[in-house]
């Protein structure tokens, strides 16, 4: 692992296996990488139905304390769910949307943004339901807290043994894109970054 | 909710859905009865690949500390799973297994065991990867802790919409799967019940 502790935040819709996305990410730290991680839901009475959250601690030691309160990166698959999390996001985080249903209005000064429209790419391969893991390979590419080969293996690890070659696909789907955008915005291509900055 | 505080542990292999089924219960518990809930995954480095497990609080109060040190409901999926968790079973819990994965050989003494036959179950509704959701309806019943509305809702809440039929299907078919064997222990129905004890 890069990092000593990253605190992680995912949230969106029910149904769009946000709670598969976060073990995926701490499985992969966990596992292949020799580190600790938590993934904590907190459910109360101020939950709604349509929405689902979930928080990922990634650590070299073990973790005592699972909650998050300010997330380092914040993964976000509604408007709600942008809405709601953005400002707590930590200064000098980084912000992850699914780009076609998350429009950005404002944004704390220093964050950084990357946006995938993860749910088109999802249906490109056949399945909506995977979105969830085109996040995961995206979040992967963008953020190189984990290895490509730790997160592609703990998807494989996470799956009914029926989807995993259609997971795997999701996942490189969603890496290929994140690099080739991070590759894009490093030589300089403004109108990418501009679209989303105003996504 | 009917209790003040319940601790329950599900575990099994990876793939089984064990996250799912355990963010069911949770959000049961949470959005539909007025409680409060969280549902914990700690992933360490003595973890293995092919297995999985998830700890769940159900609380009248916020929940401070979210770690379950000793389960009073402990579901498991695999004999693993089994081996690992049953000791640490409070006394007078309640252990519900996948009766065909899983050889219950020695046990604590004062525990209630329930097994039903979930991958079958599952199979014979067209999907193995149901089985976890038949585990959840199961549960439903034989501990009698969420009303069966509330957690029929937190299914059809936490799967995508193109597999929501099926999983309802899963749920109640555990779900009636668990009454009648109530039933038949109720009536004094010993083969059943020693069927369960030497599974």
């Amino acid at each position: 692992m890069h990092k000593m502790l990253s605190e992680i935040r995912i949230a969106g819709f029910g149904g769009q296996g946000v709670i598969l996305a976060a073990a995926v990410i701490g499985k992969a730290a966990a596992i292949f990488e020799g580190g600790y991680a938590t993934m904590t839901q907190a459910f109360g009475p101020e939950a709604r139905g349509g929405s689902s959250s979930a928080q990922v601690i990634l650590s070299t030691e073990p973790i005592l304390y699972p909650y998050v309160t300010q997330p380092d990166i914040l993964v976000v698959m509604s408007q709600e769910a942008y809405t709601r999390f953005a400002p707590q996001l930590k200064p000098g985080g980084i912000l992850i949307t699914e780009q076609e249903l998350v429009h950005i209005d404002r944004l704390p000064t220093g964050i950084r943004v990357y946006g995938v429209p993860a749910t088109r790419l999802a249906e490109e391969l056949g399945r909506k339901m995977v979105l969830n893991i085109v996040m995961v390979g995206f979040f992967g590419a963008v953020t190189d807290l984990l290895s490509r080969d730790a997160l592609r293996q703990a998807v494989a690890d996470s799956v009914p043994p029926a989807f995993q070659e259609l997971n795997l696909r999701a996942f490189d789907r969603g890496y290929t894109y994140g690099s080739e955008l991070l590759t894009k915005l490093e030589n300089g291509d403004l109108e990418e970054s501009m679209s989303l900055e105003s996504a």
